[in-house]
């Protein structure tokens, strides 16, 4: 650890919680676990109520004349019709329609944009685009620290600290709430399959206080310390930038196709590149896997897949793979290459385990149980 | 552990070597430690040599017609005296003349450099830039993965390895070496204060032969696997980006007022608030300090600086400490306000194990004991 790695407003508290480790996210501690097992956090993520320093989601603010035109710009996704209030997830692209980053696009105004951003420099990005093409626009990282409070009871503490007005929130939407003297945004959102909301703190001088009166009030709700759960993720078939994809990787094989407006009436970086693959057609595409074998150990580095059967022929790496419960199989995100991505698909695995499991190709989001 | 967070072609080797940690620079392990302590390890390094996984040293390529210029673009250093087979250290500055980075600069030809990167996405900066700008440059991240061999036996075992003529080289020059039958850029380079060299291993997939090649040759120089070493780095007063510096600082306060050409001849991002900045004068600027009690811990996050006796007053913070066996006191690098930061400057730093210690502000680099 070293002030190289930010803390955040939060990492005292979670410190004094019993963190069992960290990772890193634009320069910034994510908390890794705290219960323990992944499986016991799973469980009560499902049932209960959890608070979660996602800090590391920083916020690339773009305010100005020209923040609309460069918040366009930079994403395939078209923004004509978002409206003040409007979370939306857009896909970054470079200039040959590789993925830059995958944020969250808060509309705060009409010349006022959060992206609230995955791990790389977004900020250097959209402040290198401004510059150079000489646009009005302020481009920074403001003092904001999400704090996530994930699970289906987050509902009811919401209500509790912030009044009965924040149960009507409708999801990928965000108001302003009182905190005490203070108004923060907070929006109905989170990188879980479960309801929640995410608090975008603007003081980190208050963080203490904000963890704190939610733990308090979140006790008769089971309340405990949390983050961002694996087998909860990969079920939900959330993809995680730097994992499932990097800039190697185009929207479409990210499955994010629908999120590109191709027609002509959107100018943005990469809509040349992306119209040629189009034309094209992919190469490869993200899908789920299932397999078999007792449960997998995390993926730390990518798992070879095959085709059953065909050792010589690599098809795609699992980047993320997990034990489900409610699958009662070994679960997995990955790319497949082209030809072999149809569901049912055999596959074979290669675990870092060493252990060879066989499965098949699902597609994403994965089919319900017994569908 | 997982993809987000990029192994090296040397990984699996340090793994083998029994690694004790690592920390995330650029998205990519850094090994932490090795030896038992940092000070057996100092002492290893200041004798024989070692062999250090700095991979994620990522290297942005700059090539094609307006390459040059772009590099210009992006530092206030200079650039036009730079011959083809020279390393510089170069800020990067935004448009409020913020760093942005401190890469060692290596000049491959008259249209092609890299920039040898600290912890930023410098690769996004300078796409946007080039992209905004509608720069003729392709700017990309390249398979290169630098290795150093630091310490006063790093010459007797690359002249082993690579032939006699690397002997030659010069400090901060590179060349090309035969490697097998691969061509390598080698400068004579490192982040240490030992005599070395980083080799820019141009394919993955040597990494392993060239570990092994190294590591078998070393044998007879007592080489030991290692990483940048905190009291030989502090000693040197080498700066560490997002540790002594960030964003919010200019390079004047990190000490770089003579890498920046202010005359108007040298056209770069940020020079009119450099020039606006030299003309106020700075607020702070990096310094040594010296200081007392037992060997400190260390430092996790910044200790405060005061001046001794007046503890309302806030003139620094430490970022980076350690205890120094040559000085037989701790040492430790600090931005200090101005009004306070003559060498003497009588203070009192509270460490992160609430010790308070008394010490006094230094040049940086440090004085040579006796002096």
């Amino acid at each position: 650890m070293s002030r190289r790695i930010r803390r955040t407003p939060y990492t005292d508290k979670v410190e004094a919680c019993g963190v069992r480790g960290f990772s890193v996210v634009n320069h910034m501690l994510l908390p890794k676990a705290f219960q323990p097992s992944i499986e016991d956090d799973y469980w009560h993520l499902s049932e209960h109520v959890q608070l979660w320093d996602v800090s590391c989601q920083r916020q690339v603010e773009l305010r100005g004349k020209d923040a609309a035109r460069l918040a366009q710009w930079m994403t395939p996704r078209d923004l004509k019709n978002t409206e003040i209030g409007q979370c939306l997830y857009v896909p970054l692209v470079d200039e040959s329609g590789g993925m830059v980053n995958d944020p969250i696009l808060l509309k705060l105004g009409h010349d006022h944009f959060w992206l609230s951003i995955a791990d790389s420099d977004v900020l250097l990005w959209a402040k290198g685009l401004a510059l150079g093409a000489g646009l009005d626009v302020s481009v920074r990282e403001p003092d904001v620290s999400p704090l996530a409070v994930q699970g289906p009871k987050a509902q009811s503490l919401m209500e509790l600290v912030f009044g009965a007005a924040i149960g009507e929130l409708k999801f990928f939407r965000f108001g302003r709430f009182a905190f005490g003297n203070s108004e923060q945004i907070i929006a109905r959102s989170g990188y879980s399959k479960q309801d929640g909301f995410e608090i975008y703190l603007n003081n980190s001088d208050l963080g203490a206080t904000l963890w704190d009166t939610l733990w308090e009030a979140g006790q008769e709700f089971n309340i405990t310390p949390g983050c961002p759960n694996l087998i909860d993720r990969v079920e939900a078939g959330l993809l995680s930038y730097g994992n499932e994809m990097t800039r190697a990787n185009n929207p479409f094989e990210c499955g994010l196709r629908r999120y590109c407006e191709l027609d002509g009436s959107v100018d943005f970086i990469g809509r040349d590149a992306l119209v040629q693959i189009e034309r094209n057609g992919v190469e490869r595409l993200i899908r789920g896997v299932l397999f078999d074998g007792g449960p997998c150990p995390p993926c730390a580095k990518p798992w070879p897949v095959n085709p059953r059967g065909r050792d010589e022929i690599r098809i795609g790496q699992v980047t993320t793979a997990a034990y489900s419960p409610r699958y009662q199989r070994n679960i997995g995100l990955t790319m497949i290459e082209r030809g072999y991505w149809d569901a049912g698909q055999e596959v074979m695995i290669t675990s870092g385990d060493g252990e060879r499991r066989t499965g098949e190709v699902t597609p994403l989001p994965f089919p319900a149980i017994g569908a």
